[in-house]
């Protein structure tokens, strides 16, 4: 860790998550780059709301989120409850919590965490502090994710991503982006490709927008444009972020994830996936045990479609046999990635 | 060939190309499917501006309008200069209009089979019956090409298509849609995936709709979901259409051909092309001589997307050895398809 190394990403980029004087506001994700504006979440449905309709969105902002909109929930309630009646409180309001996007493993994690956390000690500042707790180590887990995956970004290299594992996805360097973020700070010259990552355009919206404003050297494409450049040989690395890796090492990530993995695949170039600690779950054995959530037709049609039926999957499963590595806060696992992951996780616990 | 099959597709799908009583109309495809509406096309000016700003697209429909747009241009012109000074315009009128989509072979094809026309009779009414002749020529052609691979589509078959190599694109029954079209109409159930097609979305926009308007079973996609369809064993074969086949069998075609090809090579899917006469192009030797014509950043960009440089080839090219077959009007080609195209062209001249 460099912790003295230069980072001036804080001053460009606005935070997603901001806890200030007990008050949780998240950046509305829905409107960038148009505006940059923030939602106040004064209460567990709005935090529904902001999950569910993707303000806020990335796994790890996501899981942040909860922990925070848990903390809100039990500060709206009357305070001279029982003991038994806070943890039934909180357990209710977890419990809805987890509906908003199934997908996401962080979101049931964070949950997990501050129920766990209240089961110790029943109160609010308990919970609370457990919150921060899980934010900062967010900001820690994507730094040591960006030293682990430095070294991939060689000078002149160029790097494809897909949707937004970056800060606005994370807190602060983000985690597929955090290499990127780190060889940026050290003058280190790279040129990155982001696929716009149809339907909702988080890599347009959000990747394309946060890279150009930190200053990084960045060219937008339409995600059935990657095959093109591979083709060309003109994308030496391709490093995407994670809504869950399964304890094999499949990877559950945004839709056209797969599709990437299997261009590099063919085209013999690296697919690195970033994950931390938060998305690793290894209670699910693989992909295959893993429900894809579908979403609204509304995302595809749009004005110029026509009006037909729709298939849209939020999210795609790359098996484990189709990535190069998974960039952890701990290192780099590799294949065998099932045993890798579980070396490298358990390892650094205790 | 069975002529008197029923079909039904004419009532449904507005023409896109009307030549009646020397007046050249088009169907404006820009505004699909929000609006059937008509552009006239007057001069060549119109015609060079339809063709660039693509209210008429596809190969085929391209090369029909480019030769009644000479004959429109010819009609604009006196009547009573010498054969020298027709030929010189011909040839200024065809030499210009080529600049309108340098990718599309057929647009010089037609071009320059216009200008052959008039160099043995240099009168309006040679060229007009030469321009009516490839209309009816590709009408023909479309139908021979289902002809041929109707025997692709089995009963309760998944189709996955790209762009639109439809009725829309050139007349009647399409290429790539010509063996669906056949087969809806000999009531085998089949459906069909479409891929939306960015950045101009003619998968959303012209397939989804006309196939949804012939009433055959139609289920829209982002590009970057065949990976997951294909990985669930739901795409039975890939069909689409072609820009210019070279001599080798490579395949230029709308961007994100290559994506498709490249996963139905992965995923075992048979992947097929189907190509008209007109596209078929020996004398460019490979794909690798191919220049692609790359559109504006504005395509892209839209209010969504982060204002940063974009990449934005208009196709690509997928090459001869991920093919599996290529279908045309005399039959389906396979590998090796240098001479396995060679041979079903030449033996069916003369």
């Amino acid at each position: 860790m460099r912790e003295s190394e230069p980072m001036t990403l804080d001053a460009k980029i606005p935070a997603t998550i901001v806890w200030h004087n007990d008050q949780l506001k998240i950046l509305d994700q829905r409107r960038l780059p148009g505006a940059v504006s923030y939602l106040e979440v004064t209460d567990l449905d709005a935090a529904w709301q902001a999950i569910n309709t993707l303000a806020v969105r990335g796994a790890p902002a996501i899981g942040i989120t909860a922990a925070y909109a848990l903390v809100v929930a039990m500060r709206n309630t009357p305070d001279q409850r029982s003991v038994a009646q806070f943890l039934e409180d909180l357990n209710a309001a977890g419990t809805y919590l987890k509906t908003a996007r199934p997908t996401a493993v962080n979101l049931a994690w964070a949950v997990d965490r501050v129920i766990a956390a209240a089961s110790c000690e029943p109160s609010y500042v308990r919970i609370k502090s457990e919150a921060e707790t899980i934010h900062a180590e967010d900001r820690r887990i994507c730094r040591a994710i960006g030293e682990a995956g430095r070294g991939l970004i060689t000078p002149h290299c160029r790097i494809l991503t897909h949707c937004n594992a970056g800060s606005l996805a994370v807190s602060e360097l983000g985690t597929a982006t955090a290499p990127l973020y780190l060889n940026h700070a050290a003058n280190v010259p790279f040129k990155v490709y982001v696929g716009e990552t149809r339907p909702l355009l988080q890599g347009a919206r959000l990747t394309a927008w946060e890279l150009s404003q930190a200053g990084i050297d960045v060219t937008l494409i339409c995600d059935s444009m990657a095959a093109s450049l591979m083709a060309a040989g003109q994308i030496d690395l391709v490093i995407v972020g994670t809504d869950r890796v399964t304890g094999n090492g499949d990877v559950v990530n945004k839709i056209g994830t797969l599709n990437l993995a299997v261009l590099c695949h063919h085209f013999e170039v690296p697919f690195y996936v970033a994950c931390p600690v938060s998305s690793y779950d290894p209670a699910t054995p693989s992909g295959a045990e893993v429900v894809i959530e579908e979403r609204d037709s509304s995302e595809i049609l749009g004005d110029q479609a026509a009006d037909v039926p729709v298939f849209n999957p939020a999210f795609d499963i790359t098996p484990a046999a189709l990535v190069s590595g998974i960039i952890t806060d701990r290192g780099i696992a590799r294949a065998p990635l099932a045993d890798s992951l579980a070396e490298l996780f358990q390892s650094g616990e205790g």
